[in-house]
């Protein structure tokens, strides 16, 4: 039971990382000196990154739009990858779907039993009922879109609905609803403080934090707003294209990944000790 | 210039009909004496629908999440599906897509270059700057998630927000970002009232309309709150999936398509006069 979160915790205890590398791969963004700009050169662009970061993280977000844009070549590609992520890896499928029953059903299909990820970004909007088809199998594990890292969460997301913001009532219910070992919550690194209000209201859920890197979110502030609660800090970007240094396109990887991974460690020793 | 939105009142004019048929096919639910319970016989399946309803409606609605669950054979499936649909009629991807904007770049291709859809239905949730890249190209069409069939659409979409509901904030606010021409709404037919009162607010928005037929929503109270603005209702399970007589899948599909179509037309009079 609960094998996903077992996976997650055991993944953040085990690296004594937080990190999570998302592999939002592009052929037009590899560098061409390192590989060839095809389908074929992003597995191993992809396989280079995860040989070199497979220690130092907790998890693998796979963005599920930089694949699907090659079409079926690209969703061989995500299968691929997923393959060759180690297994005590957590693996995310950041697909954002969210749909009515029986649809909601197919696209659990789709993400645990054939590209099989141990979780999946969930898009709330549609309600509880487009929620539950995701979680028929209670070894799965969800995060559900609550505040995200972008200026469009200021949008609808913050609006205030009898008193409140509408996230809040979105991790409300769904907290009420579903178990803490298989309920997780993006909330975007771009909103330091609403994080450390929510943290009072779910202590114990796992956040998925994106926005820090490229999108300028701040590690340390998001650290001290998170406390002592499970967390994934998600860096795409600046892990996957660093700067490279002496044309080692592996090593500046590592180096951007450890990097992430120690600011994260400066303030997560409240984690590590209850959890670790 | 609004290439797709031209193609959509074109279909609706030219087949006088206002019918979208849903292939949220599945090969579970094929029937076994038609069909090959594989994906070969999935695309037969879709190829007999196709057949025995390109005159007699305006639009395939293509639900994603049927055909990801078959992995890479299902997106050839969906993409070899879009097609053999007719030039003449609308093809709306029905992913549901929406995420921060290079992501929703991605998801834009996906749909619009691989696939070739006419238009998407996209969840609003993550903010207007999340929408915007699905409307690069001006040529497409968007249906936003406004108000949805299911019961969980009164979970969060219905909430008082600043003195009116969630859903109308998301209309307003689009409305004002976009173009009659590039912006549709998704309206459950199980809301009729509030889709007569969403309609005072935008008259000429086109809204597709699920929630029809297996899902119980009245085509008559749905056609009379549309009132003569552009609309497509759309019908999957009580089309694709029709009680059999005769022993003749084909023609047992036409027949519920018909049925279908000669309910929205006993309604559409205004619509029909306005814009036919």
């Amino acid at each position: 039971m609960h094998n996903s979160y077992n996976k997650l915790i055991s993944a953040i205890k085990s690296k004594k990382s937080m990190l999570c590398v998302g592999l939002d791969s592009d052929i037009s963004k590899i560098p061409a000196e390192s590989f060839s700009k095809n389908i074929n050169g992003l597995f191993e662009f992809n396989k280079t990154i995860i040989a070199q970061t497979a220690d130092i993280c907790a998890a693998y977000k796979i963005n599920f739009a930089f694949y699907e844009q090659y079409g079926s070549d690209g969703v061989d590609l995500l299968k691929q990858t997923l393959q060759i992520i180690p297994q005590d890896i957590f693996t995310i499928a950041d697909a954002k779907r969210g749909d009515i029953g029986n649809t909601s059903t197919a696209y659990s299909k789709s993400v645990f039993q054939y590209f099989m990820a141990d979780s999946i970004t969930v898009n709330p909007y549609m309600g509880i009922d487009s929620i539950v088809p995701f979680l028929e199998d209670t070894d799965k594990f969800i995060f559900l879109l609550a505040l995200t890292s972008n200026k469009g969460s200021y949008d609808f997301q913050r609006l205030e609905c009898d008193g409140k913001p509408l996230y809040l009532h979105i991790i409300e219910k769904s907290a009420k609803e579903f178990e803490v070992e298989n309920l997780g919550f993006v909330i975007g690194a771009t909103h330091p403080t609403e994080l450390g209000d929510i943290r009072k209201l779910i202590p114990n859920n796992a956040v998925l934090i994106p926005g820090v890197g490229a999108q300028g979110g701040d590690v340390s502030a998001v650290m001290a707003a998170n406390g002592g609660g499970p967390a994934l800090i998600n860096v795409s970007r600046a892990v996957i294209y660093p700067d490279i240094i002496d044309n080692d396109f592996g090593a500046s990887v590592r180096r951007a990944a450890l990097k992430y991974n120690r600011l994260i460690n400066l303030t997560t020793s409240t984690f590590l000790k209850e959890w670790g």
